[in-house]
């Protein structure tokens, strides 16, 4: 079958292979679909570098990528919605539908939701994957296969705002590039009006505030570090609310008291639930670039490089091409 | 002037005395009202045996007490609202009122709200308190005394609730009457369906969920205690809702990527806004019985036996009748 | 096969039958139930005495009936949630669970939706019923099997004040069961502070406004009549919200200037989603007693008393008792 | 005193005049304000030409002109905020404060707030005027005083925005240029994707909806005429909102069932609360370009002719200059 299925397979730590696999076939249901470009998360560099991350353990071969494009190859029985030759974004979650958390809306939150390069299950980084068709999102001809990858990332942060609820007017903080000039440079090159490198919380949300002219109305923390977090509630304006993105340790130490005594909401999240829709339509106005954050390119054969890459933290976003040459 | 002014001063750490002090005069929008009920809070207690709680330090002398009722006894100019003789709860606070926060209807986040027996302000466990008008709140006839004086607290439930968003069929867990085995029987008997007794965090949770038949939708963190904090995060539902009613110290250690990850937002709060009238019209229709949480009953000239007995957590609630007799 | 699945089936305008079917077998994710009780709605006859509701016509036999309780009799394959012998009650509607309206929570919004008793889809009023398992409601020992029918117009009114989001402290209108003396003092019985009988809007209005002392802060009108709808508005508070439960005429007209400069928000409604739990949860803790609104009862075969009574308004509410005797 | 306070003042129905007034002096937290620009709104020109809109009559001389900007020429007893040659946007509408209403955060339903040139107040077409310092902005150095005075239409957009929740990724129909190709080629510069010319309401929804793809998540109308607000139901998703921004007749035939079935809300609106400073906020990050809606200047000398041209309903936003040459 020599390379017809290329996939890359993380069998534990630091153990991430280049292998043939066979080719999958649609179910009802569900496309089967050529990949066409997969963004590396650092979740995927987290799983390779340990294994794991907290309690989800890879115990078995798994294909690793979750920010997936891609081109409809067959179609499975039942499937209206999608045709061969279609371009996709996929949605790389795939929940029950019908617990409690899928009927209410917050598919995210179902325990039983099958989420690609999460272990047990498989993700894209291959040539060929199967999907149900009702996650995956036809992409408009001005809107490229790169920028339907780059809907994954985009949707996290459209989840983001939902939650916090970023509203007309309001003074947004976000944290998490904190520590690295270069990328407070690029943050800055791609619409940040101020940037602060991250130090002591206390002191840092004072500059933080000098820079914005007050509190911020709402923070996005993304890095996840306890210290980080503490900066967004020194940082955040009474009234004011925080959503949670980046994932810290299983305990943290917090100003609790100063968020609570000022009415600071703290907003948890993980994933996201109905935001391909959001992020899509985004990207097709032309409203959001999401571009200009890729800055490195592989190819799927390549991939090895591209993790080294982006275990070194290189660029902002890289991109692996899985289509045969 | 003899006794005609009877006050409970707080001097300082561990110095509260009863003393006379001069009547005071209501001025424009203001009213003077003769003090029937008010009810000792546990923040009372605390100025009175540390001087302070956190920030907030006893530096000269303070009138005690911020959960009254009274009648009106003069009226000061540009007051249409109220008469002589009306029967009035008193909202604590009185905030700026032209402020960001007091503009958007978080009042109780003004910078420069006016909160009686919070340092420097004096509170109500007087003969003759003046106020202003606005926030003063008629008693029906069916409404008494007592009922006025715990509108107060049932306002912080109200606010509490309003903040969480308890919802038609939502399964409650309020934490903060759980290492005390006789006001956890006092809880079951004014209505909650199950209690438990605090222990270990992960371990009392399992208890509070079997209890439940399954996690919280919506917790209540009353005592600020950091383990109950981690309670309510262990024992609440994925999805779900924890608002953060008692204080705790500034700093806490907590299972925060539990939260997080399971989507669960945390809310602060402090005090109240706009919960008067709703506190006010559950007593009136008779939806709430707030007369069964009084417990203990003194006179104004034995306040000092009446903080004592809170001091010793003597009962549930303990009221302070302030009338000359 | 005698009468071992008999069934009130409506053939068209007026006409109605009672005639045995066949018993329908459990697909995948299927349970067959046996019927204990169905309630009889005002729309059942609706589409009896004029063979559609609006767009919705009858256009071949349909089995009536979407009130439903009853027990288990058989499971079909992929069904894990429940086993023969549970008592159920039944959400009458089965959504896609696939489109952007399932997808966000609202699947009664679902174009797809498959609802008892609403043409072409078969109801309830039979012997044996085939329904999707995760739209089945065991219930608690303490919930009798007419409660279980009950929870289908509980949850419309739990959808009710979802959607107009009923407050801590508000004062509600319910508009609707106005022109009727009988059903006034029933609401009275029931739970209302105050009735008032419905004529000329305006005049309607001042009158309520009177006896509730000032306008409503949320009103939920239920019956559909245009006169009420103004009636509605004219009560309503300056920034109050209002829910319309009840349909009416395709084209209404309005006092919509008096609403909109008031900013009072009208929300539009149709069945329910997510209130099955809801409704169950108040019925098991004892906080809503639905047994109270049960007039009258009567058995499947005289089905078509049953509706006669319906159709001269008698009662409340109707239950049929589908068992075999 | 010749011409120091020359002001346009409205006498009674098309008895506009331009006329010297006397020198306001600023009270208590007030400020005086030497005007600098003034837009001219459609409610002008309604109160010039009938004398009144709806209740409000004119029955006595009314200074004209609601969307100004000034600088501050003295300062009143008790204001901190602002200093004399403070340049600042001035919000036209001043409340009570302590009403319901205020308190809650919704002060433009204040029944006691003055609002600029509503009968019986006079507005700010004159060379100076008196306002409450809380309700000026002031005005950073890149946002001109032109600017200043655009942020009273963009408050109301931003109002309408928030009330109706509009959503990343939404999709948004504004109703209201809609019968003159001019101003629909005007909307298409400045922002819209599609432009659609009114007609029947059904055949028009049609069209707008092929225009967009589908149905519009979220629809603003502004222009008050019936069928533009029935071609914003039939326009609206299922599940989508509407709100009202422009007025129209006291009593309107609408096709509610629809807008009910489809669960679409309706959400009122009169002006706007806690808006100034997001639309400041906007302005200033250079995000809204309001400059581009200013398409004639006139002098306060020329305001005769400057109301004329608003009459015709010439370009789009006409600003009168009310320095002294």
């Amino acid at each position: 079958m020599a390379d017809e299925n290329l996939s890359l397979v993380l069998y534990g730590k630091q153990d991430l292979r280049l292998e043939n696999r066979p080719i999958p076939e649609p179910g009802y249901g569900e496309v089967q679909i050529c990949i066409h470009d997969v963004g590396i998360c650092g979740s995927d560099v987290s799983y390779w570098q340990n294994g794991r991350i907290g309690d989800m353990v890879v115990t078995k071969p798994m294909v690793m990528g979750h920010e997936p494009s891609g081109v409809v190859s067959k179609v499975g029985e039942g499937v209206v919605s999608l045709k061969v030759g279609d371009r996709v974004a996929i949605e790389p979650g795939v929940p029950c539908l019908t617990c409690r958390q899928c009927k209410t809306g917050r598919y995210n939150l179902c325990g039983k939701i099958k989420y690609c390069a999460t272990p047990p299950d498989h993700g894209t980084l291959t040539r060929y994957f199967v999907h149900a068709a009702d996650f995956c999102f036809k992409l408009p001809d001005n809107v490229s296969m790169e920028e339907g990858a780059m809907l994954q990332p985009l949707a996290v942060a459209v989840h983001a705002c939902n939650r916090v609820n970023v509203h007309l007017g309001a003074t947004v903080l976000v944290c998490g590039a904190d520590i690295n000039e270069d990328r407070l440079k690029y943050a800055k090159k791609v619409g940040a009006d101020h940037t602060v490198l991250a130090g002591d919380p206390q002191q840092t949300a004072r500059v933080i505030q000098d820079s914005l002219g007050g509190a911020a109305d709402v923070t996005i923390e993304c890095s996840g570090a306890p210290s980080s977090v503490s900066t967004a509630i020194y940082a955040t304006a009474t009234g004011g609310r925080i959503v949670l993105v980046g994932f810290g340790p299983a305990e943290v130490r917090l100003p609790l008291l100063s968020a609570q005594c000022r009415e600071i909401d703290i907003f948890g999240m993980t994933t996201f639930a109905n935001s391909y829709p959001a992020a899509l339509a985004m990207v097709t106005s032309g409203q959001v670039d999401v571009r200009q954050l890729i800055t490195h390119r592989y190819r799927l054969e390549e991939a090895l490089d591209a993790f080294e890459a982006a275990r070194r933290r290189e660029g902002v976003k890289i991109i692996i091409n899985c289509q045969r040459k």
